[in-house]
């Protein structure tokens, strides 16, 4: 089998939301299930000759529709009992990109974000513009029953209670994203969260800024990022993988590494997903743990949550 | 006197919105003396002994409250007859960052962007939640009557009738921007903008994005761009200039020349300004026309607008 033609999908699920003493095998389990659920769907669309967007997309779509995930039906609450969440898509053959920021009412941001790529002359839609192009879209809408859940309340409550407002171990990082390089050598990258629990209204974080926490292109690599937002914002971290690569020759391997290890030292704690066109794979993270899976030509699925 | 000492401070005033025949000796008077004066007033402050983190803020601020450029005072309308204005700032020194995206009421966003920055967790806010922050920290807010230029209304009288929502020689691309080298060799970028006249609400541009339209490194430059923001976005613009020199190692020079080249190949069109520690200016740009301006140690005031 040439390079060209090994396939790769990459997902996460956040990092550094839980430890290892309250990991139960009950719920590394179930993590691992939603991780492993995604993935598979990927990765249906890429054996059956689909494109890296689209892998990635309905790889997300899995990761929002599942509870356990802080990105669509998981999202945690705002400071106001709401929910604010962000998404991003970048196609990595066009470089065309499309961003949601502060969404409340459509059941998958990421889809959103696909038709803001699609049919948006803007790249950035946020709030009731972004909502009101998703009508506009015939996008699923749902309500605030459908985004309750009771762990993320409870969490909501606490967080209120003991004052969290910085960085903490109950912190949410909580996102998930989407790598894949397709049977052309094609990348993309999607990355869609809930935010932070009991965040302020109006912040907007990493995910919806491409360069940030999402950044696709073909010449060197497709990359999802999760942990401290403003960090990873003012690291440019997606981007700087790729800019390692291209202009300093670096391999995926040391361009995670080398860009993930500034992150760090600037403070910034969190990981990130990272494909190349030859199918290679990366995941590094300097936080407690992330969920993590993956999957490539000729190899079964891994999945890690430390 | 050493490298070190060399001063420098640049600023733009947006580009592509004028074109030759359109513009009268009188206008371009008009132009070139709200650029001196932003441009004095921010130099004033290096030459002082400030910052250039407060030069850059200086100079923004005298940009914002002049009604010829598309900021602050000189905001276009949107869609709505309304203004989302954006701002950001980063010091190089820190790598720390304030952005505002969609605020209507604060009078000067950059200074909104300086208190985020300084003062909140977050490094973007945006529409309520930014302008509830701007109250808690006491800044002047200034109602539609002051944000009111007939000039810019006409604009949107026009681009409603003809239906403009692309790109056209019409479209604004007004934005204002400083990039600063100080005593110590600190840098810093501010960027400010009223946006797109006639835009759907809910965009946001690359002004506010780090990476994008904003960028500062002690290590490499200060840059601030303006132009088709939605290109600027998918280009990580101000970033790449900052990648090129730090990973490829190029000049200042040959790193603006070479991401800008790639900026006009993916079909954006704008340019962008940008100062190294060395006190070295760069102001390209590929579009009809950019209003700039800048000075450094040892060198008189040179404005130009093509």
């Amino acid at each position: 089998m040439s390079h060209e033609n090994k396939m790769a999908l990459a997902i996460h699920g956040g990092a550094g939301t839980i430890s290892k003493k309250d990991m139960t095998p009950e719920k590394e389990r179930a993590y691992k299930d939603g991780l492993e659920l995604a993935v598979i769907e990927g990765w249906k669309i890429l054996e059956e000759g689909g494109t890296a967007l689209d892998a990635v997309i309905r790889s997300t779509v899995v990761l929002e529709d599942n509870p356990l995930f802080n990105a669509g039906k998981g999202s945690v609450f705002t400071n106001q009992g709401t929910h604010e969440m962000d998404a991003a898509l970048m196609d990595g053959k066009t470089l065309k990109a499309g961003c949601a920021a502060g969404i409340s009412t459509v059941k998958n941001p990421i889809l959103l974000a696909n038709k803001i790529m699609l049919h948006s002359r803007h790249v950035l839609l946020a709030y009731g513009g972004a909502e009101e192009f998703a009508g506009r879209m015939n996008l699923e809408f749902a309500d605030s029953e459908y985004f309750y859940t009771e762990f993320r309340y409870k969490k909501l409550l606490e967080a209120r209670e003991k004052g969290l407002n910085k960085n903490t171990p109950d912190k949410a990082m909580g996102t998930v994203g989407a790598a894949a390089c397709d049977r052309e050598g094609n990348l993309a990258a999607a990355t869609s969260t809930g935010g932070m629990t009991n965040k302020k209204p109006g912040r907007i974080g990493d995910t919806p800024i491409i360069g940030a926490g999402t950044y696709a292109n073909n010449n060197t690599c497709a990359v999802s990022c999760t942990g401290d937002g403003e960090y990873i914002i003012r690291a440019v971290l997606a981007y700087d993988v790729s800019c390692l690569m291209e202009y300093k020759g670096l391999t995926l391997t040391e361009a995670c590494k080398t860009a993930l290890k500034k992150f760090g030292d600037m403070g910034g704690d969190g990981g990130l997903i990272a494909v190349d066109k030859f199918g290679n794979i990366e995941m590094p993270f300097n936080s407690a743990g992330m969920y993590r899976s993956s999957i490539c030509t000729g190899e079964k699925i891994k999945s890690e949550i430390f």
